[in-house]
């Protein structure tokens, strides 16, 4: 099959490019990087070098429409992977200019793809990462994109009501709501992804040379809170918990990320079908992640503290959250679940590389009301956080 | 009160404006315009030298958020009333580019005002003018904003799921969303109504001099249906039904339209609240509609027909109707609605101005599968229609 991924740079991106490639399909990854370039095409022909295999690449903005169009003229891809979004929640919510930017550069790059689709390749399949932010914390069990409705003795199929918690998480319910309309308009077939808040170093491709690692994201803006936990734990720095902890989110291994899309990719939906799947193997507080990456630390022999910080975020931090996730399960995912050994495994990568960490990335200084402030430590420069554009490669909770 | 609107030169903003002024309001009209100006300058100078009150004017757009900022710091408005997104579906439909124009615009000015309200006046109530259409037609009972949904043992009361049927309509569900955000993360208080379609010529204000007249959209990309059909039938055209005809919708009267506005800054919402009106008296279908002004074209010794067309638009065209509409009347609205006499009123109205009614612009030539076709009629070349901005004062169905 012809696959084209969008984001193909990115954490998820370049792990599932090498994914596909290596099941046989033929493999198009998309990004807009400029930098990361040369990078990017030493990875390509090192995969070639070791496995014989061609993934073609294009450097592409999917904000430039006729760049979008031509390249869906010229690969006509069978399925389209589309991770090439302003991911972080943080970075969201920096600025009026932050937020500005996410919201219109999701929404027109995610506009100027389904028109694409539209006129060159009507009968592929889009696969899209959503978020499980997308839901927010109703008092009720969160159902796969739609729930069934009866009120006053009549009875309907809707959306999931959404009540996202950030700038960036209400980009994702835009593009929703705009891919829902274009698969009922034009008869599109998608599959979104709501996916968990995902974590881990490797999978079976990454694994294969030093090239071909994926990012690895614990810094405030950009980074996930496991990672985070056990990037602090390495670097025998406590464990930020942001407010009380109580926060319950869906989690999933990077493997995990990788099994979904293929099976989404696999199983395509319908023409006319938006389909929606929650994305995540299993439910954690923030505190049980602490206290899980602690235990890990003592079986490391190291002394790791938890430390509460106020938090940062607008959120409920104890509430009700029963998310359900069994539709990719019947579609057959096998998850690879937090285990004692996993975390342990994971630790013992970080802290062999923990003399890379750069400490001065973790500690939160985007608050959701106030923005942007200047970080505790000296690291860095005040001049160099004072730019809108402060946010090089900084995170903190769910960014997915 | 100092009130401002934003949108102020429009079908809805100046007659608003006028209705304020004339209640003793501190009124601001805000406005983007270019060509309009000179005009816009002497209705408020004639409002003046006829009614002795004042309304001050300025030329801003609110994409540029510099203007936002410094217009909401300099007026310090208690009141923000918030006309000033791309109205029409429509034109949202013709292209790629009129659907990304659409959506970017009316997001960015409205984040920029949410933004600009935050830094300059966090206390002021924004009243927005959001759509019935955000709402869809689910075969439930349509709700004010939110709906209390019973699931697996637990309640919440959660957004009422959206199904807009447009690229314009939808982006009055990401305005939605994000203004909800911003009430919750900043405590703004903002009352969004979601309109019916309007229909209706004069106001008190307006009938005061024939240069206080509001625009009248009766075109198939700014027109809504009943100006249309009393066109139509002073035109001695066919009125011309789209599809089945049997699309339900919200309606009310211009002059209804700013009782309601009125009413929400009267009476306005709470810090942190996001409050949601259904801002319509009555619910017709477009069949029905067409009896109606058939039947006041009788009583006026005119011949109407009753014509189908093809729906340009992808929407049911026979469904379940029923949305509530309460919350206004419980503030004291007092409706006026769509009698004989009213519709005999406008079609007199129409009938004197017969002869100003531009035939060229009725025809839709925009499908909501396909976009923007050439028009049937010679009366505009082929090349004026060519380009991605067609639309000059062209409409069907609702646009609100």
């Amino acid at each position: 099959m012809r696959v084209l991924i969008l984001g193909g740079d990115g954490y998820l991106g370049w792990p599932t490019a090498m994914y596909f490639s290596a099941r046989g399909h033929e493999v198009t990854v998309v990004d807009n990087f400029a930098k990361r370039q040369w990078e990017f095409e030493h990875r390509v022909a090192g995969w070639k070098e070791v496995t014989g295999r061609s993934i073609e690449l294009r450097v592409r903005d999917i904000c430039n429409h006729r760049a979008v169009y031509t390249l869906l003229e010229e690969v006509q891809p069978q399925a389209i992977i589309h991770y090439a979004e302003q991911p972080s929640a943080p970075y969201s919510m920096q600025t009026r200019r932050t937020a500005v930017h996410t919201q219109t550069n999701n929404l027109e790059g995610t506009l100027n793809l389904l028109f694409a689709m539209q006129r060159h390749t009507p009968d592929a399949h889009l696969v899209k990462l959503g978020t499980m932010g997308e839901y927010g914390t109703p008092n009720i069990d969160i159902e796969e994109g739609y729930i069934t409705i009866t009120h006053n003795g009549r009875t309907d199929t809707l959306p999931f009501p959404k009540q996202p918690g950030s700038f960036y998480h209400l980009s994702k319910v835009h593009d929703s709501h705009n891919i829902a309309f274009a698969c009922r308009l034009w008869g599109l077939a998608a599959t979104d992804l709501n996916q968990g808040v995902v974590y881990g170093l490797d999978t079976d491709e990454s694994l294969m040379d030093p090239r071909f690692r994926t990012s690895f994201h614990y810094d405030h803006v950009f980074g996930t809170v496991l990672n985070r936990f056990l990037v602090q734990a390495a670097a025998k720095l406590p464990l930020t918990v942001y407010g009380a902890g109580g926060q319950t989110r869906g989690f999933l291994n990077i493997r995990d990320t990788l099994q979904c899309v293929e099976l989404s990719v696999l199983n395509p939906a319908k023409s006319r079908e938006y389909r929606v799947f929650n994305q995540f193997t299993e439910q954690f507080s923030v505190l049980q992640l602490a206290a899980m990456v602690q235990a890990a630390g003592a079986r490391a022999g190291l002394d790791v503290r938890i430390e509460r910080l106020p938090n940062p975020r607008v959120e409920l931090e104890a509430h009700y959250y029963n998310a359900k996730h069994s539709k990719l399960t019947d579609l057959g995912l096998k998850p690879v679940l937090l285990t004692d050994d996993v975390i342990d495994s994971m630790l013992a990568t970080v802290c062999a590389h923990s003399a890379n960490v750069r400490l001065d990335t973790i500690q939160p200084t985007i608050k959701w009301v106030g923005g942007a402030t200047k970080p505790p430590s000296a690291h860095r420069t005040a001049s160099e956080w004072a730019g809108d554009d402060g946010a090089g490669e900084i995170i903190p909770l769910e960014t997915t």
